[in-house]
Order: C-alpha cells, then sequence, then structure tokens
C-alpha cells in the first residue's frame, strides 16, 4: 500500500492494510484521481510512512516478493502467538506463500511441516527448504498419525479444499489461518471447533510495521523468495505458466533493465 | 464434569472440560466403571474440586441450567476479550443458551443485539430480557445497516444456516464464537475473514475456575436462567415439547420431591 487515513481504528493499530482508505501500491487511485502502477512503472512517488527499509544484503530482485508474500506470512504468526521457539506449525501448499512461510518459521526456531496434496514436492520442502516434516493430505494414514500435533497452521491454498482433515492437525486451541482466498465457501464442520476450542482466522496482507520487522528477520536470516527474473517482454508467457502453477514460486519483472519506453 | 485427569495441557490451564479424560456429570464412566447420573439420581458423590459454589440468594431450580448455559456463554466472553463495558456483541437464537448470554453480557455492561430468523421474539428480546437491539436476519435492510457495528457474536443456534451475513455484522478483528452444533458443516466464505481479520472459533462449556466465577457473577447481578419447573412423570412430555422448541427456555426437573424409588 501506498496510503492510508492514518487515523481509524485500523491505522492507529498499525494495521493500515485493513483500513478502508487504504490504497494499493498497484491499481488503487491516489488522491489526485491518478492510478498508481508500483513496480509495473519505472519510478514512482510515496508518503515516507509507506517505504519500508531493504536490509543491505539482500538482494533487490528476490527480496520484492517479500513484500506480500513475507509479510503475509509473518504478519499472522505475529499477531497469533505462532512466532515462538518449539511450536509447531503446519503450512498447507507449498507455492509462492507457503514457501516463504516455511523459511521464516525456520528462522524462528519452529518446527514446519508441509502439508501437500502429493508427493511430488516431498524434497523440495524438506532438502531444500529445510521443513521437518511432509505430509500427503490424501494419505488418510498420515493425516491421522499428525491428528492433534501442530499449534497453528497457515493455510495458503485458494482452490476449494476440505477444512476437517486440517482441522484435526490442530492441538486444543490450535489456530488454522487462511491466507489463501478460495472463491467459493469453504465447508466448515463445527464440531471439531468446539471440542477442540479451536479457531479459523483470515488474514490479509501486513501493516506497515510489521512489514519492517519481517524484512529486518528476512535480513538477518538472508530470507528471500525463491524467483524467476524475468523481462517485460516476457509477461504474457509468465502470466500463461502462472496459470498452470509453473513457476517456482515468483516471477520477477527486471523492469529498470527491460522496460522500454511506450513508443 | 465430575472429574478429569488434573495434570494435561488442558487441566493446567483451568479448562478441564477439554481434558480427554474428562469424565461427565451424566452418561460418564467413572474410574470404578460406575456410570454417572449426575442431577438424575437423588444423590451423588463428587471430587471437591468439581463442586461449584451457588451464591446464597439463587434459587436452586433457576440456577441449576447456568451450569450448562452459563458457563458455555460466559467461558468464551471472558477468554475471547468479549467482557468489556461498552462493547457491543449480537446473539444469534434466543433459546436456552441465546437468553442467558442476554443477561450476562447486560449485567457486564455490554450492548447486546439479538440477531433472530423472525419478529417473533422482539419483545421477548427488547422488553423482558433488556436486548437494546433486535435484528431478523431475514430482513436484508436490517442487516446491512447493521453490518460493521459488533465486536463479537455468540452464535447459539445449532440448525444450518448462513455464516455470511452474521460475519458481516462483524467489526475488523471481530469473532464469532460458536457454541452451538450444527451436525451438517456451515458453509464459510473465506473472503470476508481474510479481509476483516476477522476469526470464527469454537467454545464448548467451561472450566471449573470460570464457572464459579460466572456463578459468582450471577450471584451479584440476580442472573438465573428462565425455567419451567416439571415433575419426573412429565418427562416424556417434556422431550416431546423440547422437539418443537416449546419451552422459555429450560425445563428443570424437581428430583428430590418428585423422583420416586424404582419398584
Amino acid at each position: 500500500m501506498v496510503s492510508s487515513c492514518g487515523s481509524c481504528e485500523t491505522c492507529t493499530d498499525d494495521q493500515e492494510n485493513y483500513c478502508p482508505k487504504m490504497i494499493l501500491t498497484s491499481g488503487g487511485k491516489y488522491y489526485d484521481d491518478t492510478i498508481t502502477y508500483g513496480g509495473y512503472s519505472d519510478h514512482m512517488v510515496c508518503e515516507e510512512d509507506y517505504i519500508i527499509r531493504i536490509p543491505e544484503n539482500l538482494p533487490l530482485d528476490a527480496t520484492a516478493p517479500l513484500l506480500c508474500a513475507g509479510t503475509t506470512v509473518y504478519s499472522p504468526m505475529k499477531y497469533h502467538g505462532l512466532d515462538k521457539p518449539g511450536m509447531h506449525i503446519g503450512v498447507v501448499g507449498l507455492g509462492g506463500l507457503g514457501h516463504v512461510a516455511v523459511k521464516f518459521a525456520k528462522a524462528m526456531g519452529i518446527k514446519v511441516t508441509v502439508i501437500s496434496t502429493s508427493d511430488r514436492k516431498r524434497d523440495e520442502a524438506l532438502t531444500r527448504l529445510g521443513a521437518d516434516l511432509f505430509l500427503v493430505s490424501r494419505d488418510p494414514e498420515q493425516m491421522k498419525d499428525a491428528m492433534g500435533t501442530m499449534d497453528g497452521i497457515i493455510d495458503t491454498v485458494s482452490a476449494t479444499h476440505p477444512v476437517l482433515p486440517i482441522l484435526d492437525l490442530l492441538k486444543y486451541k490450535g489456530k488454522l489461518i487462511m491466507v489463501g482466498a478460495p472463491d467459493k465457501p469453504l465447508e466448515l464442520p463445527v464440531l471439531p471447533l468446539i471440542f477442540g476450542k479451536k479457531m479459523v482466522v483470515g488474514s490479509m496482507v501486513g501493516g506497515i510495521k510489521e512489514t519492517q520487522e519481517m524484512m529486518d528477520l528476512a535480513g538477518k536470516h538472508n530470507i528471500t523468495a525463491d524467483i524467476e527474473l524475468i523481462s517485460a517482454d516476457y509477461v504474457n508467457t509468465a502470466m500463461e505458466r502462472l496459470q498452470k502453477a509453473d513457476v517456482r514460486y515468483r516471477f520477477v519483472i527486471d523492469v529498470a533493465n527491460t522496460l522500454k519506453p511506450s513508443p
């Protein structure tokens, strides 16, 4: 975001991301009625309060996606107390949000289980990203063995998917945090919530203050997103590949070097 | 409950009600394999740690249902911080749980809106129980006007019902507390949770410590359940009437005066 009202309940709570007058970095309408283009433009002007300092040791390209994916997973982990060493969290879906969630959780000293629909990403999760455990959500035996073991789960999946097996993984008072946004309603079984004092909560990106915290933590632990750097003229192909989930894990457009002035 | 393990995570958290070894007051199996009959028996023996003191000013018959309904609504209000004067909560469904929720909320200095499917209980809610506002959930205009006004909502309805209009009544960070237990999953729209940082949480009765707190508060404010006192031989008729929701709001069996020894 590039601005917000600064005085409402959410702004004074350092959660400008929920301000009803928040202006999006890209595709938003600024106070002078101009449209914001964010990272798709060669320069932009922004109020200083909405600027995040990027630690010098981090490369700009692989750090850029943290300003969405990083804060999206960091904010609810922090807010809901899922940032304590020794805790155990699950990450549902290993994509743009999920792989960053694993990295931040490991940096916080948290045990991480990646939950995926197939075995395909097991090596990636365990070996390359350093997750502790890997669960195939379609394997009832594996899911049963892991029941009641997690303090929280970050669900990054935006396709409609069953919630009950995920709720069952949570301990008493466990928290299921939805950061993926399915179009259609999910089927929520209420009894597991009641019997386990469990919670389902939504979260959308993060406020400026916690985004800076996330960035500082990323700098300290050398956390970046895994990206594929593309040139501006590759954008249409990238969109096609995105629809097939064919990217590990974020495309970043090298605007400075490849964006040409319109003729 | 009449016992629990006393040493697990939930017991040491004063939430014996979630202890996996908790023994129900009625229909539970005690350590010596006898079945517990709770209030359906003419006497019972119970460990002292599971006894609640009833304030002397409260009548026993109308107080008895508080040991379920009272603690069921008090516990989540307290745990989720919905017990602060000046807050605004909604109560969905005006029955055994709902009417007690209104009384406790008013005793805490909280503004209460009763949400019901029809206008039928308006007078009852506003005039007799002292609720501040009454909303008909099937009236889109009324619901729209109340959007974003509530800090929390206690949903006592165990029939399947739409969640979206209820979520919309909540403010930013608002909490929907499910204490009714629908058999079938509810349809949970995820976007309203994400955009408003809202939460859906389950809760089941309460621990001994908070049940005593609830009872002391009831004593202080003369809160009891609205009951119909019946004799033991009326039980079958009462069950039939319960199925038609024909009771305001709890039947209480006068065991001491009407239960006869089996021949």
